[in-house]
């Protein structure tokens, strides 16, 4: 293909254009080159792989299925594995330091931490080295012109204003979408922004000598502590990150923590075992941003069949189902089966079948992620729920097929996330009337305890 | 006060600008200049008085108590009602050209048909010959440097751009306001829109021989056919301003008339009484935008103490309970109260008060107005429903002041709106209890339907 440059980029007939190369852009990017379409794309930020280059994020997320499907689809799932760590349970650490494990689910099911910044910059890697790609960095996009289909383009070095024309536009620039945002004025289009009155503080555990993980290396480990949590995901070099979700303002909140005295009284009181073990708190702790965490819906997604919004762009989300990337994946392994399907000509019909079908997956996802957020915080502290968890594992042992957790069904398969979340809401109203006949897991194999399971299920839906 | 060219003006150290010279931005500047503040208001449109200047909207509003009350702390209540004209009940008008009445309230209760673009420029009028009051047409909004406290401006006709710096600004830009946009994309702002699947159109029942109404002139005409309806309000020339609330798609609906034959065939099954009155209807039709329908809410409704967003800036709403001009022009009363209280320095109280005792009640006001599209649409035709209401009506009189129906609360009261709407749905909770007992207006008076109204009433908070 030609090589515009970046000042006056023409847009060949079957050419595509997206806007933002983060992960769901270039991932984007490569299924849609691979199936021969020429892909301009444009991203705000300077490019992530140079030296001068500092990270905005340095946030670890969680792969899984879905995930793995759509790197899978373009060949490239075996080449990020090499960088991920496997995490086959949760780790709970209480005030004193007492753990608890939950496995997530089956032997040998397990999510995957990897580094945001690392999986970009591998993504671009193969996007640039494919046949038809070509990335522009430094491209904030200050608006769009629905009419003549021309984006409006500022070089960010050179503060040069320029146009590019499109002539089918993929919007995959994030929950603040400048896509989105030149959709939400035209009529009758629906959009929401939600925050929650939480936000969020990146910290590291220290790797102990020698590289070793000072906490399991296999586990997401969880600190919950009711109204707030902290998390930590492992890195390769033997650190962890650790995330605190930590309300705005009260008592306990970032409004108290005022001081490095405040920051040292506060952690070691409440997380007395992983403190001693990060050695920068008090620093990190002022010298990181507080993030915050919103929710974003909207629809339609498309406008015409010229422009399409996929990923936090169309439906960002809450982290705490760690399925953010993961469902933004997964809006391309769907439009590829849509291609495959309609073929690469017929964008209005794939257009309005993509939002039809994504739409409640990712609405029911976004109520997921704020139900386990509650989850996380709270309920994985009481042991009547882990005493729950265990038992909802015997049923899904006993029944293979017929009951599959809810973790299981969002994280561990590729069912649609609506269709997940009314399983996961029947299969809640059936533990509610099953727990108070529980006191301990050996009570599951009492004959009431029993006939009462089979009963239920019975009433189940077939799958 | 000095008379900057609105070029460059500057903004003298206690002065206050106004985004938007609508309804609330020009009942606002009156408010704030007789308190003694520099106003300079800025507008996009042009000048409504300019004789070369064609009114966007020509919709009829329905201006009650909040609306006067607030009108009247200006002073400029009695001229408004010289050209309203009272409505003091609903006319519901049935597919065979039946009519039934409805009365708002008691005796002497009325709301009042006003035309939206008279009463602006009658407010347009007291503004500018009040002293302080300065208002620059044609004045576009790009943007807002909430740092620098710079309004971005485009004058349309010129095309020049210039900037304005503001002490204090406030956004009364409407439902579409750029004030809003800009705060928008700061930090934990909530914010949504939502479009209803309906859109409306205005009509003309035109005016009898020698301007006489060819329906009754003091009431609210109802055509209501459940799935939609069609509305209409009195002009003081005779004539009457329809307004067809109606679907965007599907069998009846915008889009399935698309010739005059398919208007005409139409309008003459479903309005029989109406159609022929109505010698414009499919030019008008097809003339004549169809407009959408929004919700918009949003929060924070200020920034710092800088901004402040009043009216459908903060919160639009749609028509159907005839109260988003009297939320907006309540805004303006409220403010007031809390300059009195404050003082007119104490900016960031008054505006975290404003928008705390604000906020609940626009909300619930939000919610009543759909709530009253679907009596107006599809209740109001219903025998049950209208037996009801003068049951209430007959509770109303029995039991003075400890039963005031949800419509008198909203509309001839300053009950805040979410009391109204909390005691509206303790009533309609009663009625569901009581209605099975009445099969006829005079069942009310047997003493087994007297002694459960006694009970359900004595169960009543205290008002």
């Amino acid at each position: 293909m030609t090589t515009p440059s970046p000042a006056s980029p023409t847009a060949a007939p079957d050419s595509v254009t997206i806007m933002g190369a983060g992960l769901v852009g270039s991932l984007l990017s490569l299924y849609l080159a691979r199936r021969g379409h020429a892909v301009q794309v444009f991203e705000r930020r300077p490019d992530p792989r140079r030296a001068d280059v500092h990270e905005g994020r340095s946030i670890n997320l969680a792969l899984s299925d879905r995930g793995w499907k759509a790197l899978g689809g373009v060949g490239v799932a075996n080449d990020i594995r090499q960088v991920g760590i496997p995490m086959s349970g949760r780790v709970m650490h209480d005030v004193h330091g007492n753990l608890t494990r939950q496995p997530y689910g089956h032997e040998g099911q397990a999510i995957y931490s990897v580094n945001r910044g690392h999986l970009n910059r591998r993504l671009l890697d193969l996007a640039e080295g494919q046949t038809g790609v070509q990335v522009h960095f430094g491209q904030q996009c200050l608006g769009i012109d629905l009419k003549t289909k021309e984006l409006r383009l500022r070089d960010t070095e050179t503060r040069q204003e320029h146009t590019a024309p499109y002539q089918r536009l993929f919007g995959t620039d994030g929950a603040f979408s400048a896509v989105r945002a030149a959709l939400q004025r035209t009529d009758r289009f629906d959009y929401s922004q939600d925050f929650l009155d939480y936000g969020y503080k990146e910290l590291t555990i220290a790797a102990g000598p020698g590289g070793a993980w000072q906490f399991e290396k296999n586990a997401l480990h969880i600190w919950p502590r009711g109204q707030y949590l902290m998390i930590a995901l492992p890195n390769l070099d033997g650190s962890f990150n650790c995330t605190l979700f930590f309300p705005f303002e009260g008592p306990e909140s970032f409004a108290a923590l005022q001081t490095p005295a405040d920051v040292t009284e506060f952690f070691t009181r409440v997380f007395p075992d992983a403190t001693p073990l990060m050695p920068a708190l008090t620093e990190e702790f002022f010298a990181h941003p507080t993030g915050s965490l919103v929710t974003v819906k909207c629809f339609p997604w498309k406008y015409d069949d010229d422009v399409l919004l996929l990923g936090d762009a169309a439906h960002a989300i809450v982290p705490f189902y760690g399925q953010g990337m993961n469902a933004g994946f997964e809006d391309c392994t769907v439009l590829n089966q849509l291609l495959d399907q309609h073929g690469d000509a017929a964008w209005a019909d794939i257009f309005a079948e993509f939002q039809a079908q994504r739409k409640p997956n990712n609405d029911a996802m976004a109520d997921l992620a704020i139900y386990n957020f509650v989850e996380m915080r709270d309920r994985v502290a009481d042991p009547r729920f882990l005493l729950q968890k265990k038992i909802e594992a015997k049923i899904s042992t006993q029944f293979p097929g017929r009951w599959v957790p809810l973790y299981s069904q969002v994280t561990f398969s590729d069912t649609p996330y609506a269709e997940a979340w009314a399983a996961g809401q029947r299969q809640d109203a059936i533990m509610a009337r099953l727990m108070p006949h529980i006191q301990a897991e050996a009570d599951y194999e009492q004959p009431a305890v029993q006939a009462l399971v089979q009963q239920e299920l019975a009433q189940q839906p077939a799958r």
